[in-house]
């Protein structure tokens, strides 16, 4: 799907999405987690609905853990759309490459709106699969000049180095240590599965935003204490679930500091009030960006021809 | 897919999914419920897991209410089916078809665990999308020699008669009334939408069995009081899910006279103990036989080449 969609079509759509969730355009639906495989592995449906365009649909996204010892991708996603008049089925596909691009977008959107507009350093955490997609939105949507790179496996971070380089053309430095990589940044990304923290937040200089974009349950942790205590301004996609699914914001103790980011975007809740308050956007993943996405990959493979990659696709007599 | 599974093959899978279910092989998932379409419209997603097997999977179906004055089906359905090893797509089926050959066939199924072995007689009221494959499903596992039929639409009474008389090889009476259609049946089915109860318990002969088919919430309701106090078993797919979930057990006085039919088919719990028993199926769908179908379908579309109905479809390599 992900050839029919640039990343300013998604960085686009994704800030439209935002707009139409703040507006009851999209509505959220509930969640299904399902045991599958082995014990620990799931398998989570996340509907939604686009209710101005007349569609529903849902993403299907399963873990298995043992994947990664077949060489095989842990976490699987397909989306399934439909039309919201009839329910007849619009379009299966593949969801992996899209729920990447889909969470880095989200963190760009939300570095946007929430950065220090002067930002020229860029810190990540983790270069894994999130790394890439997070710093390429950032790049589109900010003029970034240097990042740095901290992974526990340095010759994954080198490859991250050479794709920042070669495909990105920003100057990049693989950091020795969490606190190299976040100090002289105004903007750091946490990219990890971790179940503690991995940075220190008396190493965060003033006026930092990070994106803490591993953590999706309570058992997951990337920020300290100190990190989430010293912010002045938490957003979130929606404040209530993200308390109750990241383990980041157990230790918070100001709920009030905690507000949606659609909510910011629309300027009904004040985001960045200084150049030295530290901003968080916690990011535990958001059904209404999924529907958005899809629904635009869909529209462009109609009005584009392509196919290839959908397995059933076809437009709504009835709209 | 139903070109790919005959009635007979469904039968043997779904006797052979209760067996399953009883020993653990099948896992019930829990059940989404999601709002989509116009206020009252819905879409429900049913997983479960083929443990045995190695699959797990999920129906979507949706309710449309308007799509009636389209022309198109109310309620519509998919089954999506994954490798229970990886989490992999397996395969994705329309399902509209084989959930009717489905409930049909369970409702057979329960009929031959209890009704009178000597059963010459079905009563049908309703001569909708359930009548066709649950007379035919009974006709392959009794000796019926006559149906009768009540529709309040008369027209379609007599197109569903000459389908018995023409295809299934059945004598058909078209009833004038409810009790014409149940008095001399050892076997009543309703199939109908009904919000209030269409057969009166007294018109019931002695021994009969029942097969509650349409209730699927609260708010419906085939059986009147009489009926459901003079049984002497009710059997469900899952006693407590079936008691939440049917407005006909809601009168229920004798909650000890429900059992799971898989324990009946297994001789845990005795069925009909006398020729006079009253005996109720209470079906309100069990996505175990949904998994337990969309893979007999799977894998005889593997088996037999075949694919025109199949999305996506290919083979495990682990497995």
């Amino acid at each position: 799907m992900s050839r029919a969609v640039t990343l300013d079509d998604a960085i686009g759509a994704l800030e439209q999405a935002f707009m139409d969730y703040n507006r009851g355009d999209i509505a959220l639906g509930g969640r299904l987690m399902a045991p599958c495989g082995k014990p620990g592995d799931t398998s989570l449906v996340l509907p939604a609905t686009h209710i101005r365009k007349q569609y529903y649909g849902f993403k299907q996204a399963t873990t298995f853990s043992e994947n990664a010892g077949r060489g095989l991708p842990t976490v699987l996603s397909q989306y399934f759309l439909y039309s919201n008049v009839t329910g007849q089925p619009r379009a299966v596909m593949d969801f992996m490459e899209m729920t990447s691009i889909k969470t880095g977008v989200a963190a760009a959107i939300a570095a946007r709106h929430l950065a220090r507009p002067d930002t020229r350093v860029v810190g990540i955490i983790g270069s894994g699969v999130l790394s890439r997609p997070v710093l390429a939105a950032i790049c589109r949507v900010m003029k970034i000049e240097r990042v740095n790179i901290f992974d526990l496996n340095p010759r994954q971070a080198r490859v991250f180095a050479t794709y920042a380089q070669e495909v990105l053309d920003v100057e990049c430095l693989v950091a020795e240590s969490s606190r190299g990589c976040v100090r002289d940044a105004q903007i750091v990304c946490t990219c990890t599965t971790s179940r503690k923290p991995v940075l220190d937040g008396d190493d965060l200089s003033p006026g930092c935003h990070i994106n803490a974009m591993g953590s999706y349950n309570l058992d997951m942790q990337e920020l300290d204490e100190k990190t989430v205590n010293r912010a002045d301004r938490i957003v979130t996609d929606v404040p209530r679930d993200t308390l109750n699914a990241s383990g980041d914001l157990a230790c918070l103790a100001n709920k009030d500091v905690v507000a949606a980011l659609d909510r910011i975007m629309s300027g009904e809740i004040p985001g960045r009030k200084s150049e030295k308050d530290i901003t968080i956007y916690e990011s535990v993943g958001f059904s209404v960006l999924d529907m958005a996405l899809a629904l635009f990959a869909h529209e462009a493979c109609l009005s584009k021809g392509f196919g290839q990659d959908v397995a059933f696709s076809s437009r709504d007599s009835e709209q």
